[in-house]
């Protein structure tokens, strides 16, 4: 059973999939953390999530190998989020394989995606944002394709679209 | 009987706030606006929304204190919108008070709430612009979790989401 | 038979309208392309759309005058997307025309609309994209109120919402 959870910043999709996912995992389940601290701000975003995953997850941090590290677990795994990869992967300059990683971790299995809308706005005057938006969309796309549901976020509220 | 009504930009979702408080209101409704004119575009939308409501409202402008006006008024009471008393609060360094005063609006008897949805774009450079996106999806959240109904609004169409 | 489809960037809206046109269509559909290559980056989009499209599609290129265009034209069309007409209508110095002609093309029969959402973040700096965030906005809902379905876009999913 795979999920995908997409919605705009502060939508509450985090909170939504770390429920969805204890719901689901009749074992401890894996969380897979893909945003680094680079700032203050980033630092206490990551532990307010954190403390509300308590300790009801066994946390992993992986910045971009996350089909290597996917793979090798064989239990429930939350992957939060499939935006702070797609960035991680264009600041590391592995754009070229995004696309590819994309396509191979939507067909692991036991795995709830959680992943930024971040297009609804005017094209972003600066190129790397736009390049960023793009692979976010495709990997959404191609995330939400093999994903048995899929649910958009909304003001703390999931809303099943598959 | 509470509401919220979420949605970008020119969704329609100040219009269809309107049309729904007018259907569920047994008498003349309050209109609690709390944008400020502070520049010419800003006075035009102003005056945009005053001729959609015509005399169908009783207005009353709360650019801050919205708690206090909101639990003096009896009758049903739209409030337009929550995204500019989240700026305004910011500008006028009461950051430390959005949450707690958002609590307690939530527990406000009929009142329609309308508020952006802000996030869903690239995170932006701006700090005031991220730290507003931050406290409006928070504000959101916390409304929505005590609203009979939610409203997510696109192409001026309501698309109800609890 | 009319049709919307709005949505972010890189939500799989073209595609899907593309897919929606071809199954109701019985004959072969024309294509509208409003979009028109000033940079590099554009050009590889519409090479993209293109190939996309195949031969199942009689393509017309039409920045501009739209209505003229669908209008003559009895089989279905795809018009991708309004979003850019907008763009093109503002740089054109036409933007006391974009309200009109929205109602007049909202009146043409057997025609599938595409859109972008683009109001979803904080009010830009710039004047021209919080112009064109506002027209924009404003020709989704009129063309979505003519409309015999409306589908909201998200991770390569359609919702119906009208």
């Amino acid at each position: 059973m795979n999920a995908l959870f997409i919605g705009p910043n502060k939508s509450g999709k985090s909170r939504l999939a770390l429920e969805y996912t204890l719901k689901i995992a009749q074992t401890k389940p894996y969380f897979i953390a893909t945003g680094i601290a680079v700032d203050e701000e980033m630092k206490k975003k990551i532990e307010l999530h954190k403390k509300e995953r308590k300790n009801s997850f066994i946390t992993i941090e992986e910045p971009l190998f996350i089909y290597e590290k996917l793979q090798s677990i064989k239990e429930y795994k939350l992957l939060d989020c499939l935006s702070f990869w797609v960035s991680n992967m264009l600041l590391s300059n592995k754009e070229n394989e995004i696309e590819n990683t994309a396509h191979n971790i939507s067909q692991i299995q036991n795995c709830v995606f959680v992943i930024n809308e971040v297009g609804a706005c005017v094209i972003p005057d600066n190129e790397l944002a736009r390049k960023f938006a793009h692979y976010n969309g495709i990997v959404a796309q191609i995330i939400a394709k093999k994903c048995d549901e899929v649910f958009l976020c909304s003001a703390g509220i999931s809303i099943k679209i598959k």
